[in-house]
């Protein structure tokens, strides 16, 4: 496939390029008022999903609309449990909840593994179509949870503040937390494989909860199966977006990956030494800047882009973008980062 | 006033301890069923915050039951935006709510500040009572909010997990949030000195929204305003708490105060290293370890104060302690405290 805007893979490798590519998390989504018009049309969330065609269109709003140099598949990361056995409903206007949930032994060995990646047709149907529709334009992100923020959900059953229930399992059952960890990890390589098989350009792994264990229990739940992930995808450039996992960017920037991505918490210029010098990092203005003013968007942007600095960097917002900012403020932002000239001498 | 355990006081200046002292933040709640018996005869928490008597038998319930080093007053740090004019609500399961909030210039200029610490009388008559009750027993600690954390409040009106609109407000009018700031920085230091006038042993600062600022943000808009405070406080020892500030405990260790609170995402070590030697450093275990069994919690404690080592530490969870959190783990954890035995190469 030859692609008329390589530059997110490109800039993935760690090649030099002629500018910042940039996309921003949860673009495809409340933002445009074409989705919005779409979305009102559906039963919910779930539907427009689980409908490749509906999904495949959503997905290239913002690329027609926005004009980011990448796409990334309508989806969620709870389609992972939802396929190895536990349905979620998206209530409007609340978070996911699982009315089924895993508590113990019983629950987890009746978890689907091997044919959970069957369930997910609809996903791999669903990146065929994007595909097909951006005709080489610009490439196509495929996504999953991390196994920890994953099972998070499938021992919370809900959204939560704290996770307690689900860092409860940790503490006490850690041989139980470690093999619901790795079904899911098993799970999620297949998913991911077939994503890639089906079209997906590059993969991020998003670890939303990785904010609130500690950095022990980040060790020993989070790290290894991100790991297992990174060394079994091979085929495309990965990118780790550890949410709030600010103690272990060390670890992170040792991975078998590509990309890490950086929340608005963390310091660009401590970040790369951490990270070191071997990953494209990805982010991370604060989301809020996008509810000021075009000049303010203008400059913040430009003043992260002179951090970063002009190469291995993939410009995006250091969360998923807010669902009532407007369109044209994230215009602004993408138009800013497209626009932005270096310093001769960065 | 001679003490029977100063344990925190000395160990928060610095000095060498027989032990480490141990105290929880939220130890005067609902963990204690003491503590509920007395607030269902009540309208709602706000009638026992207001009631010296009552605000006093609640703050002593930990010291009699749970055999803590310190009693910490029974208030929230919510009491300041009242004082100045901004009413607010807690209704049951839910966060606190502001029927008025602050918008503009105007909004700022009708808030009370000189006059403000006069509303918060029944703050310093609950001091006064439970130290004649303590008798001595262990130190009172008093408490404030930190401004950026007031201010957050005080402009979104309610809790939130973004506080978009505080933060908006700070990057698009930053002299109106300084002034905002300054005001509440006055009061502040005025309402910490009163309670210090009235008894309280130790005061700490809680910046529960410190972790959802950008480094920069928090540089210009709250340690400016923790280091007035700490400055100004120079009669007993002060403590910060600033959650989820990781990015910033470089700058909290060159605070002019005594103590540094760690939340259960902060290394010991690293943040020891950060801090440097000059601070007492208090924390840090997840309070989720409190779920667990009375070995793992154990286990857990002894394995913290290990790292902490034997001086200059004063244990605490890296939260307050979770509402449902059975009394007897609680127990389990102060007493692992009390009873532990440092190996003597530490």
């Amino acid at each position: 496939m030859k692609f008329k805007n390589d530059l997110i893979l490109r800039v993935a490798r760690g090649e030099k390029a002629e500018r910042t590519p940039v996309w921003l998390m949860r673009q495809a989504g409340r933002i445009l008022p074409e989705y919005r018009a779409i979305r009102e049309k559906l039963s919910g969330f779930k539907e427009l999903a689980t409908t490749p065609s509906l999904a495949a269109e959503v997905t290239l709003q913002p690329v027609d609309i926005l004009n980011v140099d990448a796409a990334i598949i309508f989806s969620d990361i709870l389609v992972v449990p939802e396929a190895m056995g536990l349905t979620y409903e998206m209530p409007e206007a609340k978070g996911p909840w699982f009315p089924k949930k895993i508590n113990n032994l019983s629950d987890v060995n009746s978890l689907r593994v091997l044919e959970a990646e069957l369930e997910l047709e609809y996903v791999y149907e669903a990146i065929k179509i994007t595909k097909k529709e951006l005709a080489g334009r610009v490439p196509l992100i495929g996504f999953a949870g991390a196994p920890w923020t994953i099972f998070a959900y499938m021992v919370e059953g809900h959204g939560s503040k704290t996770f307690s229930n689900a860092k409860k399992m940790l503490y006490s059952d850690p041989t139980l937390s470690h093999l619901l960890l790795e079904k899911i990890t098993t799970v999620t390589i297949a998913y991911l494989k077939k994503q890639i098989a089906s079209g997906a350009d590059l993969v991020q792994i998003f670890d939303s909860w990785a904010g609130i264990l500690s950095p022990e229990q980040y060790n020993e739940f989070s790290l290894p199966y991100i790991s297992k992930i990174c060394d079994a995808i091979t085929e495309v450039p990965t990118t780790i977006f550890a949410k709030g996992a600010f103690f272990a960017r060390k670890q992170l920037g040792l991975l078998n990956c590509e990309t890490i991505g950086l929340d608005w918490n963390m310091d660009i210029e401590e970040s790369r030494a951490l990270i070191g010098n071997k990953k494209t990092l990805q982010g991370n203005l604060d989301p809020c800047v996008l509810y000021t003013s075009f000049s303010e968007i203008k400059k913040h942007t430009q003043n992260m882009l002179n951090k970063f600095g002009n190469h291995q960097h993939i410009a995006n917002l250091g969360h998923g973008v807010y669902p009532d900012t407007e369109k044209d403020k994230v215009r602004c932002f993408v138009d800013a980062v497209k626009e932005h000239q270096f310093a001769l001498v960065v």
